[in-house]
C-alpha cells in the first residue's frame, strides 16, 4: 500500500517507476505496442459495465456538488462513449509505429554516415479535467510513442478514470510490457499536480488539457516542458475577394459547428469593401443561426461590440465582428489580439492570401477552410492529445509522432577526426 | 543614450526591440540575409586593426586579473582567427535557407491540402563566456535562419565582443535589414542575465555556451527554454568483436586530438575478454601519448581509479578506464555516469553496436568513429551555435536548421467539417 500520506514523496516514486518502464518501452516492438493497446479495448468492453457503474460514482458526486450542465455531460459516460473510446485506442494501436523511423540519413566525405533516428521523448505527464475519455487517448498515444505516461485526471472524473486505467493497465499486462508505463496518480490532492510539474528528473513533458485556469497555471509553474495551448481565439478573415458563397459557409461552419471546441471561431473580420455587402449577408446569416454577434462600426449586429469583446474566447453562440482596411488590418489585429493557435483567409486573390499565411505565425493557417478543422484528426493524425501553440518541438495538433524525439546514429570504420 | 541604472528595464527594451526585429527578419529574403552576412564579413576584414584594439584593451585586463592561460587564449584575436570568423560568415551566408521550406505536405480526403513550413523560432539568447567568436558565429546562425538575437558576452570580451558586434550590425545596415535584429547587451552586470533568463515575453530559446557553471546557473534558473548540454562526458566502450587496429586509433583520436571540447573521450569501457589484450594496449599506447589513465581493476593504468573518476568531464589529458562484462555492462555503466552527449562503440559484431546505438539515448552515438566529429560542422551543418542534450526541439549539433520552428498551411476550397 502506498503511503498518501506525502504527496511529494508519492508523486516521485510514480515518477521513478515511470522512468524505469519508460526503457523498457522504448525498445517493445511495434507488434507489441499495438498488442497491449487491442487488449486495453477489448478489456474495456467487457468492463463496460463497472465502468458505467464508477462513472454513476462521478455523476451523483458531480449533482451534489452542482457541477454545470456542461461539465456534466463532458463528465458522462454511456454505452457509445465507451465503444468510441475502444475504437479509439484501436486506431491509435494502427497507426504506423514512429520509433525507429530514419528521420534523415546522409554521407560525409570523411567517410562517415549519419541517420537521424526517432526516439520515445520518455516520460509524458498529462494533467486533465472533466472528461474521463482523456485517460484512454493519452495513455494510448503515448504508449504509441515508446512512452511511460502518468495521469493525473480531475478529482471530478476520479472514479471513471481510475476504472479506465484499470483496462488499460490489463491491455499492457496481456502484451508483456511494464504496466507502470501508464500510470495515474491515486490522490485528488492539488499538491501532486504542484509535485509533477516541478519533476524534472523524471518527467519530460508535461501537457495540461482543460481550462484556461489549468492550462495557465501549468504554464506559470511548470519546470517540465509543457506542450499546451491557453486559448484558441481563432480569426477568420473576409477579403474583397472572397468567393461569396464560401465564404458564407466556410464562417457559419466555423463558428457554429461546435462553439465549445479551441478550433471554433471567435472573430470576424471583414474586408472595408465588402462590408456592406458580403460583410452584412455574413453578419445576417450568423444571426439568423443564433449567434449574438458583437459588431464594431459598419456592420449591424445584435450588440455593438466593445474593446474586450476582442480577444476573447466566446466558446458560444457569441462572435465578435470588426471591419478592417484590408489584409495587412487584419493581420495587425490578429497580432495583437490573437492566440496563435489558428485563423482562417476567405479570398480568392492568391497574394493575399499568400500574404496572409506568411506573415502571420499561428500554428494553423487557412485558407477557404473551417477553423474546426484544427485537430489531429482531421489532420491524419489519427489523434491527439491536445494542439500546441508553443514554437518548440510540437506545434498544432498534438498525435504520437510529436510525442517523439530522435538520436544521430554515426557510422564509420576506424573514422578519425583530423 | 540609454538608462544603464535601470537593469532589467534596459534589457527588456531590447527584447521589445528584437520582437519587433524578428517580425522583418521572417519575410526577409534568402537573398538579403546573406547580403547582410558577406557584408558583415567584409566589415570586420576592413576594420582589423579597430577589432585588434579592442582585443588588446580586453588582453590587458585579463592580464592584470590573472586570468589562467587557457581562458586568456580563448579571448584572444589575431589576424588568423580574425580572418577565419569572416570566412564562417560566409559559409554560414552561403547555406541553403531553411525558412520557407516545404517539411512535409500532404492532402486529406476532405479536400484539405496541409503543408508543415519551416518558419524562425523568433528571437534567440545566447549568452557565452570569453570567446569573442562567438558573436560573430552566433549572430550569423540566428540572422540565417530569420531570427533576432541578443548577445551576452563574457566581460573579459566586453570590447572585442562591441567591435565585432559593430561590423554585424553594419552589415544588417547595408542589406536593409533592422539592425535590431542583431543586439548586444551593452553592461557587464549579471542583472542582465537574470533578466533575460526570464524573459519570456520576448526570447524564445536561450543558448549559453560556456563552462559548467555558466551553463548549470542557464538550466536551473531560466523560464525561457535553453538548447545546451551541461556536460560532454563521453564514452567509448572497445567490444570483444572490435578491429584491434581501429580501436587504438580511434580512442587515441577520441582522447587526444583536443581535450578540451566537449566531444572529447573522457572513459573507456573494455570487454572482459579483452582486457588484458587489446584492453592494456590501447591503455599503454595512451599512456605513451601522455594521457594519465585512471584504471579500474583489471587494467594497468597511471594510477588506480576512484569512484569520482567516473562520470567526469577532464578536459584534459586524463581518461577514466574501467572492466566491463560486456555490452549490456558498458550500456549500465553509460545510463550511470554519462551525460547524454556522445558515446562510441568500437565492435564488428554488428548486433553488438546495434544494441548500443538501440538501447542507450544519447544525442549522438558512434560506431567506429571517434568521439570528435560530434561537432555541426563534421556533421555537415556549416556551423553550430552549440550542441544540445535535452530531448526536445533540437539535439546534437544546433546550426541554422534547429533554429527554427513550423506552421502548418492549410489550403481549401470552401472547405466545411462535417
Amino acid at each position: 500500500m502506498q503511503n498518501i500520506d506525502d504527496i511529494p514523496a508519492l508523486v516521485r516514486a510514480i515518477g521513478a517507476r515511470a522512468s524505469a518502464a519508460a526503457r523498457e518501452l522504448a525498445t517493445a516492438s511495434s507488434e507489441q505496442k499495438a498488442r497491449a493497446l487491442h487488449a486495453a479495448a477489448d478489456r474495456i468492453l467487457a468492463d463496460q459495465d463497472s465502468i458505467l457503474a464508477a462513472n454513476a460514482r462521478d455523476m451523483d458526486a458531480a449533482r451534489e456538488k452542482g457541477l454545470s450542465g456542461a461539465m456534466i455531460d463532458r463528465l458522462l459516460l454511456d454505452e457509445g462513449r465507451i465503444a468510441a473510446m475502444a475504437e479509439g485506442l484501436r486506431a491509435v494501436a494502427d497507426q504506423p509505429d514512429p520509433i525507429g523511423q530514419v528521420i534523415a540519413e546522409w554521407d560525409m566525405e570523411t567517410g562517415l554516415h549519419i541517420q537521424r533516428v526517432r526516439t520515445p521523448l520518455g516520460v509524458i505527464g498529462v494533467i486533465y479535467e472533466s472528461r474521463p475519455n482523456v485517460t484512454a487517448d493519452a495513455g494510448a498515444l503515448c504508449v504509441k510513442a515508446g512512452n511511460a505516461v502518468i495521469l493525473r485526471g480531475g478529482s471530478e472524473s476520479f472514479h471513471s478514470s481510475g476504472a479506465i486505467h484499470a483496462c488499460l493497465a490489463a491491455g499492457l499486462e496481456a502484451a508483456g510490457l511494464p504496466g507502470d508505463a501508464i500510470q495515474r496518480v491515486p490522490v485528488r490532492d492539488r499538491e501532486a499536480v504542484a509535485e509533477m510539474l516541478r519533476l524534472v528528473e523524471h518527467i519530460d513533458v508535461i501537457v495540461p488539457r482543460g481550462g484556461k485556469g489549468l492550462v495557465g497555471l501549468v504554464q506559470r509553474e511548470a519546470r517540465v516542458p509543457v506542450f499546451a495551448h491557453l486559448e484558441g481565439i481563432c480569426h477568420v478573415y473576409v477579403d474583397a475577394s472572397a468567393d461569396p458563397e464560401k465564404a458564407v459557409e466556410v464562417v457559419l461552419n466555423a463558428k457554429t459547428r461546435r462553439t465549445g471546441i479551441c478550433g471554433a471561431a471567435e472573430c470576424l473580420l471583414v474586408h472595408r469593401d465588402i462590408a456592406e455587402g458580403l460583410g452584412q449577408r455574413i453578419v445576417d446569416r450568423l444571426m439568423e443561426a443564433g449567434v449574438e454577434v458583437r459588431a464594431g462600426a459598419g456592420l449591424r449586429g445584435s450588440v455593438p461590440a466593445s474593446e474586450d469583446d476582442f480577444g476573447k474566447e466566446f466558446l458560444d453562440m457569441i462572435i465578435a465582428a470588426k471591419v478592417v482596411d484590408d489584409v495587412d488590418g487584419a493581420i495587425a489585429h490578429i497580432r495583437e489580439y490573437g492566440s496563435n493557435h489558428t485563423e482562417c483567409v476567405l479570398a480568392e486573390d492568391d497574394a493575399v492570401a499568400d500574404r496572409f499565411m506568411q506573415r502571420l505565425d499561428s500554428a494553423i493557417l487557412m485558407r477557404n477552410a473551417s477553423t474546426q478543422f484544427a485537430d489531429g484528426g482531421e489532420f491524419g493524425m489519427g489523434a491527439e492529445i491536445g494542439i500546441a501553440t508553443g514554437k518548440l518541438h510540437a506545434r498544432g495538433p498534438v498525435g504520437a509522432e510529436q510525442l517523439t524525439s530522435f538520436k544521430y546514429l554515426v557510422r564509420g570504420d576506424g573514422t578519425l577526426r583530423r
